[in-house]
């Protein structure tokens, strides 16, 4: 099933942080120039707190392939000049991104689902599951599933097994597409990646589990979902993304479920879509999103 | 200023709530039929949890002054025998509304703005502030301000004169138009009526001081307001109404303070409205409205 | 593939509609209750145009099947003295429902999607199509998928073996999801039952071809999506449903096609499943909605 | 009332549009640093349609008023060189904006509102108005109401009246906060300046008089508001912003206007606010908007 039209082999983006200071812009862009890059796209931010600086730059290059080690050795001087943080990284490079998943399976489908349209730039090696029952909606994709059961004993060797899979399919990211498992501290610091969770509701309301239950018994009239990047403490790593749906007295905590599903697969398959492109820069525990 | 238009004379509405049991809607519709009433509009609810039962009707009865008496001896028994919590109101009777403001005065400003366009079915016969600034947004209105200051040391005085204001003025239903201080335990008990606070988050997140900040340091993409009615508990009591609104890594505190004046305004006039208008049902620690 | 829950046995909806009278609401209640039924959901609407009264009410009656012959007969004396359109129908028989799609199969994608999981109240026996390539999406849900080619000559002899089609199967109605064929006049009468169409534009802005190059030449901020029943006059029946997704300069017409494919599916889907449960009254060009 | 915190002294704002070549950027970015400008904000966007790029740079320059000559000297051969259109504006050199008004004053009193609560960076020299109510909004203000009738015989009288009115101030902007009369093609051209329009309804959909009327009349399940640069041929300008509420079968037309007038006001405002601060950009018919 091969959906995914790759990007053009010319075309790269520059991810750049660092301290505020006159003339970034102007050297960076001029460097660009010099080595017969054309911009297509650029965005920028500093925060004002801590005069952070992030940018964003996507370009054509033709002969990137060829040309990307003269233009990494011309710009690292002037990285380490202005203190930078940087990546330059070849579109073409997709990244391979692993699904995990339990029992529901409605936003597993929708990335399938907008994958094959082409929407998600990404190679799809495996999906994980701690369930057997996403087999029916994987299979379609040809993509493997990998069923790996978890119990309370059997945690250990089960995030190492999966561990192993994240190697052995070389894995850059890791989508928590409804994943009811808690990751350890471990498993995240070994698999060293990024990992995007979805929380089924508008964080930092409603942390930890059935957060349905808890909005319909605090009687909120907005239900909410939100796409973060996964770190040690639960629920409390940087939002990428979060949206919400008008709910009233007529719904019942099922309702709220049904109602949040849409939510949930919307808000995830953006957040997916923006990391996949490079579009989110972490910093501290928020994020800057050049969507 | 004479700017409300009296609702007609003619017009009620009667407020339901029991345990659900077949009969009902067909035993009150078919008294209001007898007495002559025309029902113009219904709204009823079920509580799926505890099978609580809630209607609304708003009826039209030619010389209600006069046939409301018997309307309600006649209804007394019908009452009794469903075991129901009811209230019969002339929609002509409106409500007597207090505003509390304290510095920023955008919610006070759009709430004397749409009472002005009639939008809001209120007497307002006075507005109280902590601070003398609200009087310039005041005056245009003919509304008598009360500066009632509070320090730490005054607290109780300062509310034993609010309250003294309540009585005078035969206050229905007090509204914290971004009123910043806490009201007491002692004082939400005396006033004995409702109260409905805004607070510029959207709660359960970010009960408390500072919510837009405490929004900005967490990284959240929305940003909310919440209209409650008060309870002994900070930010606890029931909601009646939410709305957010979108932001990025581009906005700081200051502009999610700006950005959330237009949800907080919004917000409250929706939930004063709604109250003014007898939609809004407290069950428990949630509303059912009838919007 | 057996994914939907049947309703209730016992469940039925009784949808009326006639010119506002006194009394319509209270008779009504009474006759359900003295047969025995528990109303447990109920909605009404007079027009103040027209004064017209429409009403939607579910209830819950024992037996149903057994009883419903005579809850008609003791109905139609009613109905005929008040001068009522009216409609009983059992929530267990569930409508069936084709579906037509050419070529893009988001929507029909969607519809499947929430009927396998339970969320759309119909039965599917076939899926029509001018193109074959739906046969992919449709073949994990075990429904037949009819291919009729249609070309400027063969319309006609199309349309008369697609009617056969929905003979033969007894279609209830039928839903265009995104099915690019326009239906003659001759083959919307001869089918008879409610046709629903999702129409890629906020209608009325941009009706006929190809709205999204329309919109982005108009350079609107909103694009949108509007679910209607079919009429003769082309997207110009009534409306069910309409939402919108905010564009901007950055979105070329290939961003809004694809942004627009989520805003299609979700308005055709809960057009869809309104009408399922008979929430959907027409009334003129427009619609009352019980949602 | 001096409400306004006029913009820093050294702030200015760079746009630039023209066909899009490699180096503009560089070539930009690098003479601001070369003058001792510091970027603080820059965005741009290059049109797919016809390769047109824009961008729209802020950046601070101490002495700037004393440097502004030399900076634009700088600047031509540069913009020459590009084939550039481009203005260099000096933020504290605040536009001067007219509010033309009719009988309903929502509008007209949202922006007095932000203007005096610092959100709206503009001096309001004075307000026009073919009816004398709007006094009463305008007074507390402090600004200046012109009265100026118009009929249809005097139409070409009150229009050079009107002219006049925006010479003797300097006008540069023009607002037409709910103005009902139609600007003649002379007065377009003879006054020259950019015009602001809120029409209410979602563009292109119901265009002319009464658009309430007409949406309900369609049975729309959703209102808009439109706010564009006014062009001779009516409502058909560039779209600046649109926006819009959910509508319902219970809301009569007077309902669509009391919805409506929330959301005409919101749209007006981020129009005018965005235009107050070079962010719009007119490209054909359509902008491109750097919010």
């Amino acid at each position: 099933m091969p959906s995914l039209v790759r990007p053009s082999a010319e075309r790269a983006r520059l991810l750049i942080s660092c301290a505020d200071r006159p003339g970034v812009v102007a050297t960076v862009t001029r460097l660009l120039f010099e080595h017969g890059a054309n911009v297509v796209d650029s965005d920028q931010h500093t925060e004002p707190d801590d005069l952070r600086f992030f940018m964003r730059l996507e370009f054509d290059l033709p002969g990137l392939a060829e040309r990307l080690g003269a233009l990494e050795e011309a710009f690292a001087p002037v990285a380490e000049r202005f203190g930078m943080q940087w990546r330059l990284i070849p579109a073409a490079r997709v990244k391979r991104m692993a699904l995990f998943v339990s029992k529901q399976d409605h936003c597993l489908q929708e990335l399938l689902w907008l994958w094959k349209k082409g929407e998600l730039m990404a190679d799809i090696p495996l999906v994980v599951s701690n369930h057997p029952d996403a087999r029916e909606v994987v299979a379609p994709f040809g993509i493997p599933l990998h069923h790996v059961p978890v119990t309370a004993d059997t945690k250990a060797q089960a995030e190492a097994a999966t561990l192993e899979l994240m190697r052995a399919h070389q894995v850059d990211l890791v989508v928590l597409a409804r994943y009811m498992q808690i990751l350890s501290g471990d498993f995240i610091a070994s698999f060293g990646g990024p990992i995007i969770n979805i929380h089924h509701s508008f964080l930092p309301a409603f942390v930890g589990a059935n957060p349905y239950a808890q909005a319909h018994s605090r009687g909120v009239k907005l239900i909410g979902a939100t796409a973060h990047y996964v770190t040690a403490e639960l629920d409390a790593g940087p939002i990428i993304e979060q949206d919400v749906h008008r709910v009233g007295h007529r719904d019942a905590v099922a309702d709220l479920v049904r109602i949040g599903r849409r939510v949930e697969r919307t808000v995830l398959a953006r957040a997916v879509s923006w990391h996949l492109e490079d579009r989110v820069l972490p910093h501290g525990n928020k994020t800057v999103v050049f969507s």
